[in-house]
């Protein structure tokens, strides 16, 4: 048996580990920060960590009572996240060392779990596109996507095994493709976004990066103090499904999709080709105006009081959400709506769709972190996403795909992506390929 | 031409005078002050009021260049609400004295336009149904209702023309019936929630407490820079949407809706009596539990770290929404979606519906706050309502109608609730009954 670091662990292993006693919290927190330690200087993915507070959380949990289904697992949390404990920037100047009154509610509930809070991890600016300073631990020249760019990298880098990210547009699923890791965007509101910088919110959704599919499904869930399995009974029925977008995905991102169509063909699954709706499909054009007329009133104390602390980016953004009148904006809404019902009509016969999660590989260069196109749609109707990697592109780097479900179908699409995941096998694992 | 006093003035008539520089912000804030002076001691509806900043950002706007639409305007926030420059307690005494970082979204929203902010008015605690000491105007011995509180006390007692509150059950629109004022619920979104104190944020929505139906209409769209027009086009259709709830309404609140459709017919309206479809009648049932369910969470530091701060009313729902799994929530989303659905088929006929605001008149006592239930199903689906005094009730006190449209439909329901408001006269206004 060779030793493994306890931060090699998935989150439901480690927690399995800690609850037999064979592992305890602050051996795992101490790896956690020595990963931390010897990469962080590179990596650029944390904002904030008092490793001293995190080891006597797990020395606190160790010595008292077994607290929940969370006890002694350590996590981290996206900077668009208040803690009370430490300081919350939202990627921005403008909130350097600021300290919310008040842990957001999913911070709180890993905590009530027995969680224990290792440190905060980077987001762009306001969760927006301008990017922080995080590098993608695969290749550190390239993006590690955002706006969950900390989440992704810290969890891609073993530095922890699980931590919360959110998405307005594609800013959980993007990141987990770029950094070959698993995303999960849940239903909307299965994990309050109560103390999360608000960016536009009729889409802001927290969700989860982790390693695996079970670990994030076992972490969200446990938040809530219930255990799930993720079973599939009958065969899986899965729309591959097409749209307009996907022309801006690569030839390797089309092949990804297709090697894991086949690879749940192969297992077991129906597949189906489907075209998406031209209601569905209108939504794309609509969805980046959504964002940018919520924005610019989510963001007006900033403008009107910090503009010049604002990115170029951002601010011409917000101008952009000047442009909307608030009718136009209703009848996006409107248009919204229409697509809600649209899906609910054409998918009503699937588990589940498989869809590219980004254009492609993570870009060179760390000024940008590529587009959240493929995100948008299903953001914006608060439907269940699972990234997972299904393949290496060109560079030798993952490409994820996405498994999209039914509002309220968590565990089916987290079932189904571990489907496919298992089906895929070893081979679109990345982590071997990372600089250890 | 009798002399009145500047606050008497709705938002509109005063903005315009203003504009005409028949009216300077300075002589209506100090009006307001004055009012808040002399009758607050008794009202208790403010929990902030910064008298000499209110005065100094009046001579500002009465110096300086027009900022906007709402120029000069003083308006108050419900203490949900953060403001940079007020104390903001969201009704809890665990935050006592606590001064946020950022104003809320509507707040520097409204800064923007020219508005003046007057004060912070009173909110239950964290807008659930624990009441602070806000008695209601029109009868010192009732309850304004719930949890805009304050805000509803505030405008019908003339210290204010407008102010924001929040509903997330019948919040805006129950006081606004309680206090014989009108109550708009946008659609969510229409007004950001950003940096309004969660409580189950997939229905909490920001709105506004006015005496007129245009004023509420001018504010709401002003914020954006936007003005609007009130207009009917073509004769209104209209559904007296009846339910199961009717049953909780009281004999004179279901005369006061009768009252209003008849006076809807009589100036043209085609009236169509019809059943709640069971889809919809469902989510009664279900909406306290998703309350509830995201409540646990988004107040879990709260409940966490300040236990023993919470009334023994809001630990008793946090502990029933422990009851709820997260697999039920989800589910119970899903039966929101089809509701959706079936609103959308139901109602496609029609410019509105007609439904009470709230049982029936203000309850005598302050230790309750009436019940929310005739906003839940409306709120939950995200649905424009206008509230609108219809009637007197047995002690004289002011019914509550409530126009409710289709989810972006804002302006044609502000449209028709003005047109029932002109059909009803003046006979249903309560102003002149209050103790002045």
């Amino acid at each position: 048996m060779v030793l493994r670091p306890p931060r090699e662990m998935g989150a439901l292993e480690a927690a399995r580990a800690i609850e037999a006693g064979t592992l305890t919290s602050e051996a795992l927190v101490r790896s956690c920060l020595e990963r931390i330690e010897a990469r962080d200087g590179a990596l650029h993915a944390f904002t904030a960590v008092d490793a001293q507070a995190a080891l006597r959380a797990a020395r606190a949990a160790d010595a008292g009572p077994r607290r929940g289904l969370l006890h002694g697992l350590p996590f981290a949390a996206k900077d668009l996240i208040d803690t009370a404990e430490l300081p919350t920037a939202y990627g921005s100047p403008i909130y350097r060392g600021h300290r919310p009154r008040a842990d957001a509610a999913c911070v709180a509930l890993a905590g009530e779990q027995g969680a224990v809070l290792l440190g905060k991890v980077a987001t762009s600016e306001f969760a927006t596109q301008t990017p922080g300073a995080t590098r993608n631990p695969l290749d550190l020249d390239r993006t590690p996507g955002g706006s969950s760019s900390g989440s992704a990298a810290a969890v891609a880098d073993h530095m922890v095994a699980v931590a919360f990210g959110t998405q307005t547009t594609g800013s959980i699923i993007r990141p987990a493709s770029y950094c070959g890791i698993v995303g999960y965007k849940p239903t909307a509101g299965l994990i309050s976004p109560a103390g999360v910088k608000a960016l536009s919110p009729s889409q802001d959704t927290v969700g989860l990066l982790a390693r695996e599919v079970a670990d994030a499904a076992f972490f969200a869930f446990g938040l809530h103090g219930h255990a799930v399995a993720l079973a599939c009974d009958a065969p899986l029925r899965i729309a591959v499904c097409s749209s307009r977008q996907w022309a801006h995905a690569s030839a390797a991102m089309v092949e990804a999709v297709e090697r894991c169509a086949l690879a749940l063909e192969r297992a077991g699954a129906r597949l189906q080709r489907i075209e998406l709706a031209p209601e569905l499909e209108v939504v794309f054009e609509l969805q980046p105006a959504i964002v940018a007329f919520e924005a610019r009133q989510a963001l007006a104390f900033e403008r009107l009081h910090a503009a010049g602390a604002l990115s170029e980016r951002l601010s011409a953004r917000l101008a952009f959400g000047a442009q909307i009148s608030p009718q136009e904006y209703l009848s996006m809404r409107q248009a919204v709506e229409r697509a809600r019902e649209r899906f609910a009509e054409q998918f009503a016969q699937f588990d589940a769709l498989l869809y590219p999660a980004a254009d492609g590989e993570a870009e060179v260069g760390l000024d940008a972190s590529g587009s959240p196109r493929f995100g948008a749609l299903w953001t914006v109707l608060h439907l269940p996403c699972v990234c997972f990697p299904a393949a290496r592109g060109p560079s030798g780097l993952p490409l994820g795909v996405q498994m999209v479900g039914r509002l309220g179908d968590d565990l089916r699409v987290l079932a189904a992506a571990e489907a496919a995941r298992r089906a895929l096998g070893d081979a679109a694992r990345p982590e071997a390929a990372h600089a250890a």
